[in-house]
């Protein structure tokens, strides 16, 4: 078994059954899906898509955004999104924060409405049997995408509540720089909160869209060594993500792009995973 | 006594003679200064310019990049900078740590190698009787600039040596998104390590180029209300630096930045200090 996992997000431009089809025809055994071409295909025939096609489904992106005017709103949204999780056979649903509120520079309190939104939804996510997984996006996001910016703020909300209903996700490009990343990621284990791990690099110059600077592992400046033996160690053994929103490798060829990703996790990556 | 002092790269193009000038025309009282403007009209002139129209110095831009493939120079070099600091009367050399070396995701040793730097230049700072700040820069320069990232790791990294000759400083622009950055102030201000305290507002989008992506306090997503206050809790009573990268403000009239600059601390800053 292969730990290797295709984000959907690499390929995002290819529907759900073209994505499931280059997925398979890769021999990749694992997919990580996205709400929006789920919802377009349908929840239960994309449940039937990947399950027919042999594939887990590594987790389902993404939730969250709980700082926007209207959170009721948002958590009914957010308890679609773990019915969803759960209907796919995902374990994981992956949460983004949400930035500032419009107008507002109180990050502080922006953090304490995210805290007690989880809190809300962590019933919810026990009652389904999904891991909610709380994703610190690189502090240049901070303002406008996620209020949780480290690993251990991650965690500091996640030990709020039941380890298996709320857990982290350690994405290399979000916490590589963090100086407490490695002792982050032991505590994570220690704790049984490492819910996702997904791997990209961090390329330079950083993209004229911020969002788009990733690319694949092996390409830019992260140390994925460190980082893998860390998750390894923390007793990590789910499927890892290959995650990368880049506009170039969104314009090739998604079957080359998979084996792009595929070939980089294979090479930097696989190698730190230890006996598997 | 005003505690505004403007850090000279916010005109960046003017001269040192014309910086002087706008600044002292300003009614400003305190400038903050850079290596290669000083070395452009020479050391003991710009020493004397000063001191003759009445301005502190408070603070000399930038030593450190330990980083490189060159340390010796880079010791030489940060030993030179001590001494124009003294000369010039300044308080305080800034330090900009480096990014990673070439080719290099060796971030642990990166920083290593800056702890042992800064070792090294420590007995030098003592002698000429001025501070080493470490500045923490925005984790979206680790790679290319500064692998201190955080004011925790910069402390941790200052609290290895003595306090009269290694510190910290506190710029909003870099440490605002930092869930702990509060607690560190404290920490900082306890140890009496606070170098420097250095406003600008971080405003959105990100600039295509990352570096000049600062606005004037107020016009960006800062909470300079909390960090201020922090700033004061902590016992910092130095002069307080605006210093701004941004394209549109060098581009513009020199008296005119300065003006704003001013104003925007006023307004943004001092109602924060305190009984002065």
């Amino acid at each position: 078994m292969s730990r290797f996992s295709l984000n959907q997000a690499t390929i995002k431009y290819a529907g759900l059954e073209e994505a499931v089809r280059v997925t398979v025809d890769a021999g990749i055994e694992s997919i990580g899906l996205w709400r929006e071409p789920v919802a377009e295909f349908g929840l239960a025939a994309s449940a039937a898509l990947v399950r027919d096609a042999g594939l887990r489904v590594s987790s389902l992106c993404r939730g969250g955004f709980f700082t926007g005017p209207d959170l009721a709103a948002s958590l009914d949204d957010n308890r679609r999104a773990i019915e969803e999780t759960a209907a796919l056979g995902a374990p994981t649903l992956v949460l983004v924060a949400g930035g500032l509120p419009d107008g507002s520079r109180d990050l502080v309190g922006a953090r304490e409405r995210v805290r007690d939104a989880i809190g809300a939804l962590e019933g919810d996510a026990r009652a389904a049997g999904i891991s909610l997984a709380i994703e610190a996006l690189h502090p240049m996001y901070v303002t406008d995408r996620a209020v949780v910016s480290t690993l251990g703020q991650a965690l500091d909300i996640a030990e709020q509540f039941d380890a298996r209903a709320v857990g982290v996700v350690v994405d290399t490009f979000h916490v590589f720089w963090d100086p407490q990343v490695l002792d982050q990621i032991a505590r994570a284990g220690a704790g049984g909160r490492i819910a996702s791990y997904q791997v990209c690099d961090w390329t330079m110059p950083i993209a004229a869209d911020p969002l788009l600077s990733r690319g694949y592992p092996g390409d830019g400046h992260i140390d994925f060594e460190s980082l893998t033996e860390a998750v390894v160690a923390a007793g990590y053994t789910g499927d890892i993500e290959c995650e990368i929103f880049n506009q170039e490798i969104w314009d090739a060829p998604y079957p080359e792009v998979v084996r792009l990703s595929h070939a980089a996790f294979e090479r930097v990556v696989a190698p730190h995973l230890g006996l598997q």
